[in-house]
């Protein structure tokens, strides 16, 4: 067994391969190790550990996994099956890395672009010659009713709801539409000013949230709910780590 | 001469108009008098003046226009040349209901969306039968980089280029393009659903970027560089104030 963790800024998620098969997944907050260690003794121990962390991860939570099985932390130094040539690949997020090796397990030799949907939106773009050049930060969507609050003097923290019209008719509505309608329309330009350079494009959406994407974009577009861990997976096999 | 005053979130703004014509605009931060009056002084006296503010104003700005002359503050119950139908009305923002008369003013009887880019990116669609049933907040392009920095572990707070890449390759530049390339591809895909409701559309933009919009749109764009004020100046003269 394989045991794939993405420690995210908001949620964590662990996700336990068998014979290449993902059997079942956990999501949990920040780095407690009670929910993860809860979670292999329902399912099975894992050989080992890949983990992506886009944030410290507290020595408790480690100590914990690595009295399971060897732990590997997912870095811009680990082998992987395709190219950084990112300026500043020390940089980039862990989880970015594993979405694109994501992208790089379903769907090597294309032009995929992946968008993941967190705390920020990512866009990805990996060449179909196996290089991946970089990609697009943006704020998620919660974090834009967030910003809109806390940087003026006057705007409400509003909940997110689940779809709004386009023309808020209150202002409640009017930043749920600039959240929702402005994500969405951002995501459809951005797909299709890539689908402008890349013909073949092929996209894949992270959490699976594929309700964003315009139908007439005549892209395919696949949903990925479980992105980094695949990711972290695809990695591990390259590594032999199983 | 009649005087218009637009206090905002981050710099203020205001212009004189001479039988009609803007003669001078000065910009000034927050809400410190000595800017406004030295402006006055050399350029001549109002005799009215209006304000539109999203923020409180302090006793002093205001007294200190009031010795020079009447002053009308810009409210959701100020006599419009057109129809508020925002179930909310008093929760609007004095520089939307501005710049919405700027586009009744320049444009009577079209279907006008007006789009400001300032804090905060707003959207209102004014239709042709003179109704103003309300529109769209979002996070304006500083914003979304000071929010990616702020509500995030690990990302930095970079200065806005004048222009960047769609793939970023450092992770400067990504933030760069998912504000820039972002918050273009949000405006165009956000015009592109109003045009798809009412197929005469006219865009006017405040603050006079246009680069931002797409060339192919076949949409008419006017740029308003002074947005707000001539709207204020457009309600004074619905009101008599001049």
């Amino acid at each position: 067994m394989q045991l794939a963790v993405d420690i995210g800024n908001t949620y964590s998620k662990a996700g336990l391969y068998q014979d290449g098969v993902l059997m079942n997944t956990v999501r949990f907050a920040g780095d407690d190790p009670a929910a993860l260690i809860a979670f292999i003794s329902e399912n099975g121990t894992p050989a080992a550990t890949m983990l992506s962390a886009v944030r410290p991860v507290s020595n408790e939570f480690v100590s914990a996994l690595q009295q399971i099985c060897p732990v590997h932390f997912l870095s811009h130094e680990t082998p992987l099956p395709f190219t950084i040539t990112y300026a500043s690949p020390e940089s980039l997020g862990r989880d970015r890395i594993a979405g694109v090796a994501a992208a790089y397990g379903r769907f090597p030799g294309q032009n995929v672009l992946v968008v993941d949907m967190g705390t920020c939106i990512t866009y990805d773009i990996l060449k179909a010659d196996g290089s991946w050049p970089g990609g697009i930060i943006s704020p998620g969507i919660r974090m834009r009713l967030q910003a809109m609050h806390h940087f003026t003097g006057q705007l409400p923290l509003i909940e997110l709801p689940d779809e709004t019209p386009l023309t808020g008719t209150t202002t409640a509505q009017a930043l749920a539409s600039g959240a929702l309608c402005g994500a969405r329309a951002e995501m459809n330009g951005i797909i299709e000013a890539y689908k402008a350079i890349y013909e073949d494009l092929t996209v894949l959406i992270g959490g699976g949230d594929n309700n964003y994407f315009d139908k007439k974009l005549r892209i395919s577009i696949f949903a990925a709910p479980n992105l980094v861990i695949d990711g972290l997976k695809t990695i591990m096999d390259f590594n032999n780590l199983r």
